[in-house]
């Protein structure tokens, strides 16, 4: 286990990718709006994204990264615009996924071309609440229409196109980023060769339903949210930070934290004075709502818990089943979930594994051990860029051989 | 398994102790303060507390209750005075732990003469924030002094003073009533002879502390808060309902969740339509806010979570070292951990357990196995009850027999 993700190459690294610019196209118009899951359609859509290497002549070096709730399309290198976006925070680190993406890295940016776009109804670049209502000239607010994995999985669909793209060699990501992986795997079977999902499972559980809707309601039961139409006024950064603190103590694992933070107290700190940060563990989540606040917005939070609460692939692809949803799988899968991770645990990607197996769908599933809980699928690193690597650089299986041969079927398999 | 916690038995029932008032008392004046363990000390101190059962003429039946963070000494029967001390929600059900305390019943009121007092610092009649501060006339609100569980311990032993109670047959509770009853074996081991801890460790974890910072953090947050000076006013409801419904997912756990709710639809609602409550669990979550604000006061939640906080057993009675610290103890105790608990989780039961051997305590450590989380010491009422009765009313083990008796020592205990 090795804590790969505050370890930052310089742009000017050989194993980085460098400075990078990210680029923007409208995917949906007037004359082409979006069609949207729940319904209704959108227009206008842009979609901001960023990519890294070079596309192959016969176009068969696709990557494309998912990225997760709060993650984004700039998942390597340093922003050269980081300072003309009004994204400051992007120079003080690279992309969140620099340990994997770049020469040399698992996703090896000499070999593929990969390709990340922010989701819809995000904050960063991508139309999402803060864009400006067609209908209205005003940001759109809580009119912005309910946007789904569904939907984010189309949109990539749409962008691939617009780029000439006709299939992807590979897409993977990890925790709502994994939820989309399952989505295109489902989605667009042909149009995918290799899949991996990191710390995901088909559907969200209870539990995460019920811290979701913690965080959302701390949002929207800020004054300054104000039903959403809080823009150019002050914004709902109280509910917001509260919500981020939450939502961070479900990214990590008790055993973590008690050997990260234990009870000790924050330097310059007194234990026992009253409501003020005194124990370590205050400090670090009380960094984290506040950053977390100069760069999100509250209503893309909104949109985009929603979106990760009603991802439901048995659901959406097999009346309820995953078994009869995955059948439609064509993809070589990889899932691999973390021991001390709550918020997707081990068993849940477990059972969406086993689905995949029961459909004879060639998959690998891999449970790490390691105590950094649903976060560990940035934290190992090492681990991690090690199977990706190992992945993607196998052949895939013959299935036919890999059948069982028992005579009148197997309960096993 | 058995759910016990909904099943009322009313006033009129054998088994209930039936109507009960509450008592206060006076137990710190200003020729006789209450000294505080931060520094300090408080007056006037009133104790509002509930008895059940009979003292007998040696005074040797006497079992003390301490209530966990948002009980009160309201255990059982149903209270007389309910509607006239502005306190409704006590019309609709009887007692927090009636399933354990009655006639018949586990804590046997024709056996037992049990006792239990708000705890200070709290909204339930003993003084707490929303008390008069003699000095200014008003509300204490933050200028309420730091108080710790050890003071809430020293508080009780003046009750039980001023009631004539020598010493206690029994003292138990569950969560931070549980910690309670470690500092009774610690700070008056002479007085103790029997001790139950239910869910409860000698320290909070990393998470826990966690958890804790983070509803405090949206009750002081909440606009309404003004520095606790609320009073007369509107109150940081906002904020304390965000605070408890995130405590509530620390009371349970995944698979209880997932059990009780899943991702059911809650009836009337239609999925995918927003921010309003869709699902199952946000319902349940949203009431939960809801109906703990209108009993609760904000101020209060948050002294008695930094009491929490605070509390190391340990770092208290033996420089850090929790095997020194138990060396003290003199009562036999038993503590009862339940499997899915992840907020006082077994392991770190089991921990207070292994100090207590390594001192050849007479202790029983159990682990049952639940899938109600923290909540399971309230809603496993029948395996709780049987399990108290059955360690009340054996005599306590000839320690002295019970020695190791390998020569040289033994590296086991």
């Amino acid at each position: 286990m090795t804590r790969n993700r505050d370890r930052h190459e310089g742009p000017e690294s050989r194993r980085s990718v460098g400075w990078v610019k990210a680029q923007t196209l409208r995917l949906a118009d007037a004359t082409n709006p979006l069609p949207l899951e729940i319904g209704g359609s959108i227009a206008p859509v842009d979609v901001e994204y960023e990519t890294y290497g070079t596309l192959s002549p016969a176009k068969d070096n696709v990557v494309l990264v998912c990225h997760a709730l709060s993650g984004d399309a700039h998942v390597a290198g340093w922003d050269a615009d980081a300072e003309a976006t009004g994204r400051p925070w992007r120079q003080r680190k690279p992309g969140w996924w620099d340990a994997v993406v770049g020469p040399g890295k698992a996703l090896d940016t000499r070999r593929y071309f990969v390709v990340c776009a922010n989701v819809l109804g995000g904050c960063y670049g991508t139309t999402g609440p803060s864009s400006t209502n067609p209908d209205t000239g005003r940001p759109y607010g809580l009119d912005f229409p309910m946007v789904t994995v569904a939907d984010w999985v189309q949109l990539q669909a749409r962008l691939l196109d617009a780029l000439g793209i006709p299939s992807l060699y590979a897409v993977l990501g990890g925790s709502l980023g994994g939820q989309q992986v399952i989505e295109w795997a489902l989605a667009f079977p042909e149009r995918v060769r290799k899949c991996i999902v990191l710390a995901a499972s088909a559907r969200l559980s209870a539990q995460g339903l019920g811290f979701n809707a913690v965080g959302r309601h701390a949002v929207t039961h800020d004054p300054d949210f104000r039903d959403g139409n809080y823009y150019g006024q002050s914004s709902p950064d109280g509910g917001l930070a509260v919500a981020r603190m939450m939502a961070h103590l479900t990214y990590l694992s008790g055993k973590g934290m008690d050997d990260k933070f234990g009870r000790r107290i924050q330097d310059g700190a007194q234990a026992g004075r009253g409501f003020n940060i005194e124990f370590q563990v205050e400090s670090y989540l009380d960094y984290q709502g506040r950053s977390f606040v100069e760069r999100f917005d509250a209503n893309s939070y909104l949109y985009i818990t929603r979106a990760m609460d009603y991802y439901d692939a048995a659901l959406r692809w097999g009346d309820g089943d995953l078994v009869k949803a995955c059948a439609r799988i064509r993809a070589q899968v990889l899932v691999v979930s973390f021991s001390s991770d709550w918020l997707y645990p081990p068993e849940e990607c477990r059972q969406f594994s086993m689905a995949l197996m029961r459909n004879r769908i060639p998959v690998n599933y891999l449970n790490i051990r390691s105590d950094y809980g649903h976060d560990a699928f940035l934290v190992e690193a090492e681990t991690v860029e090690r199977l990706i690597k190992g992945f993607l650089t196998t052949a895939p299986p013959d299935t036919t051989a890999s059948r069982c041969a028992r005579k009148g079927g197997c309960t096993q398999c």
